[in-house]
């Protein structure tokens, strides 16, 4: 494995000296920011998410704020969902394509008033999207990345921790739900959110000058609860079936094959980018390839992600690709997910993966596993 | 200094199975691709580009390709630079600006035939603007990221090698022209270019399926010439002068205090984005700020980049920002690049800097050092 060369071109989060302080070993490049993957004990990382409480620097997750008289119009142009039901202080999981329909992003859309929204963003530039569709159609808009800068608190333990900081009047925000609060006056918004399904909050810190004075408020009171560092757990995102957009589908991807149908609206008489190719792909079928979940025959996996995507098949022909491998400590034994042809799911073969050893025998399953 | 994770949302190059056989240690993400920054041994890879020749893997370089009945129409429409004037198998340094004259990227743009070009872009998802801006204003072209991997040739050595694999004719080939050819059947674009001012060629390799079979006949016809593993250099560039664009300029730059001026044409009766804003720039006696070298009083400094940007002052007041500081090797001195205020530079007056022990004083100076 290489070390990563930070200049200042990639980017270092407010939390950064704190997690290096905590033993920070692994990194990825997450929209030009350095995100922690490890502090070097995987499986304590694991069992910590499931069953404690665990403090990620996620401030990769970048928001792109959209705000201005035309700010609720580009917005649902911009998103291939009806938003005329969407409230303030409600988080929506949503889709952003581009013209022919393919997704660009994945983000959980936050309404902070009318006219002044967040997309809280995967790993892709979309700011540069924003600004180029706002400027040439005119909306009057401004589009800009804010200094805000996410902080997950997840795990079980995570609700009695953020009701400890912020009261007991947490406990009652919904999922996706969020507030604009702050911590001895250090100003964030909270959401119930999180790249996991273990519960938690996000803490999204809104001046970078503050990063490690939260950091530590919130690792003071976590100790009580046995809190430590984490990140980000690929283990546990597969096992939820978390969509890592840019990971599990490929630049041609439609957000129909990502399982995301319940969250685009296809038949609506608002307009959004995307809006005509989605309507017939739905006029076709459905999409032509779906995300799905493998059951592996295989002795054992790593807790870490692939490399690169390799190939699925069917009697030798590629059928698709494989995404992820893990093993699930949970359910005990392999398992991945891959993008596979439609017809070759709903026929339910049995499809075989590349392994360490050869090709092994690998079961079409719906997402999430867990 | 910490390890990357590489998953399947970072890519990896068509060279790099080759470069890690040749001893890969550490690498930056560049366009979401995994690119080389060393092989261990950073004063041999600079001895080597001064003296000698180099292969790197540049391949995150990568392409947007526009093409189609409004190519020329739409790529003039995104380039601050009058383009009626270019002409096939040349490539022109330029810059892409947002509405409000702001840099995007600083790309190197290629015109492969009326109607086909390539922006060779730097670490900016530009394929998402142009995608955008083709879209929204109409115009009628297919944009797409191509399967082109750049792999540069650097050095004094580096025309006799090209020469040696592609004919004596290349040596005719003046600086940014650039010819489709092929060796023993791969095809490349064949460039005068590279990110360097020791001179050589960029084979832009159009099929990523071969990648290892192009690094295996360079690299086998360059063992006479001392042929070793390189990578972009950093002091050699500082020395250079050369802009790493999003690590030179802040989010806020306009290409005018990057020293782009006689690359934009300002006075122009075609149009592009930004021209207006620019026009304003000029109008109001040029930019607030300048990209300078600075001569740093300075015992010795590292050859690796800084992690982060860190203040330029003056008489402990603000005035700028640092994004680059190396020891270089044939000033036998330390020096920098930053981004200061146009009134300080002006006043020629000696600024401080950040250094290991305690504030360092510096002077302003003009780009390149060499």
């Amino acid at each position: 494995m290489n070390r990563i060369t930070l200049s200042p071109r990639l980017r270092t989060s407010p939390f950064y000296a704190s997690t290096v302080a905590a033993g920070l070993s692994d990194v990825t490049i997450y929209n030009k920011m350095v995100m922690p993957t490890s502090y070097g004990a995987l499986k304590a990382e694991y069992e910590r998410l499931l069953n404690g409480v665990a403090i990620w620097d996620v401030s990769a997750e970048r928001q792109v704020e959209i705000s201005g008289p035309d700010a609720d119009a580009c917005v649902q142009y911009l998103t291939a969902r009806d938003l005329r039901k969407a409230k303030v202080g409600q988080g929506k999981y949503v889709a952003m394509c581009d013209h022919a329909g393919r997704i660009l992003n994945d983000p959980v859309l936050m309404k902070l008033s009318g006219g002044r929204w967040w997309f809280s963003l995967a790993d892709n530039d979309m700011l540069l999207w924003c600004k180029a569709v706002a400027a040439e159609r005119g909306f009057d808009v401004e589009v800009c990345e804010p200094d805000v800068s996410p902080l997950a608190v997840q795990g079980p333990k995570a609700e009695d921790l953020i009701a400890e900081l912020f009261g007991e009047e947490v406990r009652s925000l919904k999922y996706f739900w969020f507030t604009e609060t702050n911590l001895d006056g250090i100003p964030v918004v909270l959401c119930r959110s999180g790249w996991s399904k273990q519960g938690g909050f996000e803490l999204f810190l809104q001046d970078g000058s503050r990063g490690g004075e939260l950091w530590d408020k919130v690792w003071a009171a976590g100790e009580s609860y046995g809190i430590g560092p984490g990140a980000p757990n690929h283990v546990e995102r597969v096992e939820s079936g978390l969509v890592s957009w840019g990971g599990d589908n490929t630049p041609d991807s439609n957000p129909l094959e990502l399982g995301m149908a319940r969250y685009i609206s296809v038949d609506t008489d608002v307009d959004y980018i995307g809006k005509a190719a989605l309507q017939k792909v739905m006029a076709a079928g459905g999409p032509e390839r779906l995300l799905v979940g493998l059951l592996v025959d295989s002795p054992a996996t790593s807790s870490w992600p692939l490399p690169a995507r390799t190939p699925v098949t069917l009697d030798g022909v590629e059928v698709g690709t494989m995404s992820a491998i893990v093993y699930s400590h949970r359910m005990q034994r392999t398992i991945a997910m891959a993008q596979v042809g439609r017809s070759v799911v709903e026929a339910g073969s049995t499809v075989q993966v590349e392994g360490p050893e050869g090709p092994m025998d690998a079961t079409i399953t719906e997402l999430p596993f867990l």
